[in-house]
């Protein structure tokens, strides 16, 4: 039997948090006459906050969420055009094109020989779905776990429904509070590779001496795990 | 070991279909002043079929049609306030109580002595998992499945998942084409159980002489699952 190796998708696989930067930039292009950039930002993250209790991640959620910043900070003065700019923001990150980072198609084929490969992503179920099927990396991961949330009780529910021990799982991605963290609770390894951006909401302070490897790209991988 | 028994979530053990009729006939309202019913059915209808491919099902993605739709059918003259009823709108369904429909919670109750109850179940994950949380119901069920669309593979996937073959499963739910004729199809056995709305998309013309019993109300399934 193979070992059981898991990978985060968005920003691990493939760039992700770039298309949130891309639209947010457009968004507050659309503001500028109304606000300084700096208030929009915060307004908007205000607004995603607050937001998640009801929508989840996701693109859609982000979007309503645009739309309502947008509302608030032009008094409800942005007219239907404006809206309508905003919902087509949404569209086009939904129809961006899935690239896979320098590396992974490579690292996974190699990978796959050795272990059994897993993906293990939160967000929006449609959206993370084709988002694989674009990607073409399917082929390679024989489970595909997409979850509301990835805290402990999520990775203990993964672990348990495909018995595996926490000992023996890997899993590798870019968020510590997402994918390090909550691993390494349960008694995993986890293996951190950031990614240029993170989200507001999923930094953390970093441990003082972190007690997890760090690598600063996936064509890394492979050595670490064999020197495992 | 116990006999796997699936349930579909929406309309079959909670009220959902007059949720988007109740918000409809809200949009309808706000519209009146542009268009007649028919017409502003009829957009918003195509508006989300259209979208079905970038949203998948769900809220989020109905609330983004009523606005696309409200934009469409003022000719961008909805204006902030408007399209902020809509947002608002859209979070109103997702707060709405999870009200089991009547016998539910008793009949699955005595169902989970003699059957390992499953929940297999289309839409948005985020949503999905909220409404059973809400529901009071989410015990009774050894395993929860929230799937992009309830076709005959998504169906052969769970099954091969859990190791079940399809000559041991039964399906419940009210939708024919979602919950029947996937589950058919695969030579498992399906019990049809409609709600007294059924949302345009799903309706499908019924086969000549249905192979499938049909009951009135759940309270009717033990008798039907031991007469087999």
């Amino acid at each position: 039997m193979l070992r059981p190796l898991a990978f985060d998708a968005d920003d691990t696989l493939w760039h992700n948090e770039s298309h949130y930067a891309e639209t947010q930039e457009a968004f507050r292009a659309l503001l500028r006459p109304y606000h300084d950039d700096a208030w929009i930002d915060a307004r908007l993250h205000d607004t995603e906050l607050r937001n998640l209790g009801h929508y989840g991640y996701g693109i859609k959620g982000f979007t309503l969420s645009m739309i309502e910043t947008a509302l608030e900070l032009t008094e409800d003065r942005l007219d239907g055009a404006g809206i309508r700019q905003v919902v087509e923001l949404g569209k086009a990150m939904l129809a961006k094109p899935v690239e896979p980072l320098p590396g992974v198609a490579e690292v996974l084929q190699e990978l796959s020989n050795s272990y059994d490969l897993m993906l293990i992503t939160k967000g929006d179920l449609f959206d993370q779905e084709t988002k694989l099927a674009r990607s073409g990396l399917g082929t390679h991961f024989s489970k595909v776990e997409i979850v509301s949330e990835k805290d402990e009780g999520a990775y203990a529910a993964i672990l348990e429904r495909h018995g595996i021990r926490p000992a023996g799982f890997i899993m590798v991605g870019n968020s510590v509070k997402s994918d390090i963290l909550p691993v390494l609770a349960l008694g995993a390894r986890a293996i951190h590779i950031p990614y240029h951006l993170t989200w507001a909401h999923e930094v953390v302070a970093a441990p003082g001496d972190a007690p997890f490897p760090v690598l600063e790209t996936i064509r890394d991988l492979p050595a670490l795990l064999a020197s495992w």
